[in-house]
């Protein structure tokens, strides 16, 4: 089982704002993705979850962005499961252009049912260094499509 | 019944795009609002409408873009019922800043169960020039919020 | 020179709205994309443009909307040159989930320059059918990454 | 001088996501529409700002999200200045729907020359408690239009 993996992108035009930046809120618009990826490349499947009633919300989120993405540029996003308890999700995030890392994110996700209540975290999202019998080190890459 | 209202709402960063001009994906969001506050200006609410299973999609959007909005820009938008049939409801917007118009806009919604099933239009939402007692001239201002 | 050119992409989850279909706003953000991509695909650059102080402005933007989008989906997104006079250069877009077609949209541009004038249509922009020596027909696929 | 300031909006159709609750990163939006407005109330002017060359950028953010807000949901964002030197703004973002606290951000900020260049945070931005001889509680109210 994966517990990294990569996608690459390109920064669409309407992401970046009058600065000329990727407005900062979409990092975490990216960090969604890479987290869907990842799944993806473990079989798994976002959209079916949601239409089988368990939902994942974000109960924290944190970026530093240390140099600006732009219009155009191709980024790399690695996704790395930081940390499951029963309870939480932890990812970290770290985006690239080139050999250049732009920032560094940190999210934490609880899964909910469709009223809203805390469900344990199931057992199959449990991307878990720990649960990987070929080592915690295994890494996926992607597309994100 | 009110077929005319105007809202007012100020430009916020994000929705800048690298040129400093309000992205023109913004401005369909923006005639969102103007629909759901001249609906609410008639004492219908559009999230009870959805929670009540009735869903109002957007079947055609255009717009003529015809100066830029900027940051900061305080901007006001008139909506106006344009035309409703059986199975449709059609606005027309203005956008201005100040007595000068920007943009030009014209939507046209057709309304659905959860099932995605067109449905007809509720007796309630027709808020037809000739429905209205008191003359098709009657418009509101409101904040928009 | 290609005068048509699709990309393929996947829906994000921040792209559908309340009620679970991609919100219509969002149509014309794909749409830039494929016009990007379009450019892209005959050798050329939006983003230096922008640097050389060219700028493409929407004039003109509409949709019809046929059947919804939803999170998670591929689609495809075919952007064809329509029209191109000296001030301005029209696109046609349809987009596609498998062979089942959710929408159509038109797009007309203009060329301006940082004081905001308008520009006639440089030459190298103008993807004209009839200064394609190998035919209209001739068309690209590309992944918009 | 102001060190904390409030404005109440009301959540758009378009910002909610499929399950129907405000997508985690247009909290970082609202944020900045906060410090915008306390900017403002303190009689700065952020575009004016931008226009004579200094760009403030988002050097780490970060969010609790505590429960859920839906669309049609009317806020109120506390924004209080948390913490200022001669390179960095903090600040504190509270927001509320009625008497209960939905979220709780901190987003730190540097100043920049077109350049991209870090500059010291000029002394009008600098709405220190300490600088303020009213006494650090002084709070306004406004709209956010």
């Amino acid at each position: 089982m994966l517990t990294e993996h990569e996608i690459e992108f390109r920064v669409r035009y309407h992401e970046a704002d009058a600065m000329g930046f990727v407005h900062h809120a979409n990092y975490f618009k990216f960090f969604e993705m890479g987290r869907i990826e990842l799944l993806r490349a473990n079989g798994g499947d976002y959209a079916r979850m949601e239409r089988e009633g368990l939902f994942v919300v974000v109960v924290k989120a944190e970026c530093r962005f240390q140099k600006p993405a732009r219009f155009d540029d191709v980024l790399r996003l690695r996704t790395r499961v930081a940390r499951i308890t029963e309870a939480k999700i932890e990812h970290e995030y770290e985006l690239f252009r080139g050999s250049e890392r732009l920032a560094l994110g940190r999210v934490t996700l609880a899964v909910v049912n469709r009223q809203g209540e805390v469900q344990a975290v199931p057992d199959w999202l449990k991307l878990l260094p720990a649960a990987d019998p070929d080592g915690a080190a295994s890494a996926g890459r992607g597309s994100g499509r």
